[in-house]
């Protein structure tokens, strides 16, 4: 298949387009390199070195005979171009990872919030509308977040995407399956849930073939195919905006800070190793809607586990201490998290659990690049609300730490 | 009160502007003049002479002494010089109808599907962040549409924004009210389900306080104020694309062409009058959130009827026939609509129904100025998708008409 990989030099979409190569399919990377641009505003930078686009395809090609092809264009901003290319290539399948995709970030200020806003709708609407509009039939896969659910659990394990409901009628309950009534906890979140709502009528209007993975917190740097030469190594991002919080704990511990704990630790996250990200994503390319079926939905997790107890986790293999900062979140202090994933186990799925991988984690990569740590960008610092920003800035036990245990 | 009118050189704009006036408020509209500008690149024009917004706020001011301020300002566009201004004139509220607010232009052509989907969520979330970042207190009341419900009954009265429903959980049906689950019929319509989830984002996250309007068709021009001088009088569309159902017929009527149905008529839809439609919104106004409550949402709607039966009001009126046409849009052919407005009812609102009102647009509006219709401009031109575009242009039968009766 001819698969155009959107966002291909991110995290996600780097190992995705060498595993598809891989497995033969001719790659075609589109990216505007605009996470390669937000590390230089923010002053950061992966703790794996990472090199250009253009030389880890490269490399790749010298290692494997396999070329990935590089296009410089902007989603958001060249639809005109986006189009023209489609017309073109006309790729079988698109994979959509071409969206700002830190929560912390997008919260940072209101010029964050306005260029998360603007940049991921108008992505992923003017590939709907050029796919539509050059009558391409390729299967749409999107990396969507478990993040759309909410944290607020209504009782019941969280079903993927849709929910099962009875509505009151005059002649009685009715039931209906409907879209999962969204709650999106930060801006980022917001543009997920935005892009259901495209997707949704896109599928039914235009017949367009589409599914959305509805992604945890994924974990874990290397895959069978970025271990294969030093240049191929995937980003590792551990700054307050891009890491997340397994990122951020592994750093600690490498350098002998305690891991920080927002809040109570109480809060319950899926999560997922990139390994299986990136072969989830092949096994639903294989498994397309047919045009005229609703958007097909999978939540894309293998397990979920509270802050409190990953900080645990990693303190027993490294010996780090744990500290407890305030929360600069708006979101419930403690929350449960039960989430069917049955879709892709039925489909063949054989999760590595954070249980048996994560001490490679510490010692392949958080200690072995340890000496590229700038440790003034561990801390989160992006407050979700004016009222929790001034909290946290007025809080006179000291600016960030509350205690350590 | 200082209210700002975001979009009031528009067609529900400009009466709300003078209503406000009328009652003592100090009235500032922000508008770029888009809808201006779109007539221009449709070659078409309002069928009541419409001045320059400067002049008409002039003729207020020589009519009741009373002070219209206009700001010309790309809400999309310009989020700085927006923030700026709130900040400066700290508006205790805004109405925001700065939006593409026509379903067939939504749908012309990709060009105009990605317009509407930049503007409409640019404009949009501009707002919610620029009231935030200047800390605001105002009430943001929007003006949003019946069309977010989507027209396929769940079997029950549409009730106002949100839904009762039964989850099952494990330990049996648990009641939750939701909101409506959207099913946006066009890109326009869609840009409205997107603007409610970011009114349910910023309400719970930072605590504006939002008022979401879901209106139905607007019909009628006059409202108490537009009739006081030639040169308030409120703009009518009849075009293809900015003519909303009734306005076509009317016109249709007054040139003598058959009253043109698209499909077997048995759509439903809810109708509101102008001058109710700017009642509902004073009443809105006054009725505001708290800050942290949710979003409070109107039916804004007195009447429902199926076009079929439109057409044959309007004939019974004017002597016209009425032709049966193939339909351009992806829709149900038949579909009821039952609608709760209970809330508007409650505050005191007193319609005007199409019964008693339409009489007057046929000889105050549609005979008086029916020297300056464009024929040519009458017909609704926008498919819905490339196959309905396919299958009107090959129509053997001729173009567009399939028979009169």
């Amino acid at each position: 298949m001819r698969i155009a990989i959107l966002g291909g030099d991110g995290f996600v979409g780097w190992p995705t387009a060498l595993h598809l190569s891989e497995l033969g399919h001719d790659i075609h990377i589109i990216d505007n390199l605009s996470r390669r641009r937000i590390d230089t505003e923010l002053g950061v930078q992966s703790l794996t070195p990472m090199d250009s686009i253009q030389e880890r395809c490269r490399i790749w090609h010298d290692e494997t005979g396999r070329r990935i092809h590089f296009h410089l264009l902007d989603l958001a901003a060249e639809y005109e171009r986006l189009k023209q290319w489609l017309a073109e290539q006309r790729p079988d399948a698109v994979i959509h990872f071409a969206e700002q995709r830190a929560a912390p970030y997008s919260m940072k200020t209101d010029r964050h919030k306005v260029y998360t806003v603007d940049n991921n709708t108008s992505a992923t609407h003017n590939l709907l509308a050029a796919l539509v509009e050059t009558g391409i039939d390729a299967h749409l896969v999107h990396l969507g977040t478990m993040g759309v659910y909410g944290y607020s659990s209504v009782g019941a394990p969280i079903p993927e995407g849709y929910l099962d409901v009875q509505i009151d009628t005059p002649g009685g309950p009715r039931p209906q399956q409907i879209l999962y009534p969204t709650r999106p906890g930060s801006v980022y979140h917001m543009t997920k849930s935005l892009d259901q709502i495209m997707f949704q009528f896109y599928a039914q209007n235009d017949g367009l073939r589409i599914t959305d993975l509805h992604q945890g917190i994924v974990w874990g740097t290397h895959t069978d195919q970025t271990r294969r030469h030093e240049q191929l190594i995937n980003r590792f991002d551990y700054d307050g905006d891009y890491g997340t919080v397994l990122n951020r704990f592994l750093i600690q511990a490498a350098i002998g800070h305690p891991l920080t704990v927002h809040g109570t630790g109480g809060q319950t996250r899926a999560f997922i190793h990139i390994q299986d990200s990136v072969r989830c994503i092949e096994l639903a390319l294989a498994d397309a809607p047919k045009a005229g079926e609703r958007v097909r939905i999978f939540n894309q997790m293998t397990e979920t586990h509270r802050i409190r107890d990953l900080a645990e986790m990693v303190a027993r293999l490294t010996g780090a201490r744990i500290a407890w900062l305030p929360n600069p979140r708006k979101e419930a202090e403690e929350n449960d998290l039960i989430v069917k994933n049955d879709q892709f186990l039925a489909l063949g799925l054989q999760p590595t659990t954070l249980a048996e991988g994560l001490l490679s984690e510490v010692v392949d990569v958080a200690r072995k690049y340890a000496h590229r740590i700038d440790r003034a960008r561990v801390p989160a610092v992006s407050a979700w609300t004016r009222d929790l920003a001034k909290r946290i800035e007025h809080d006179p036990e000291g600016k960030r730490l509350r205690s350590v245990s």
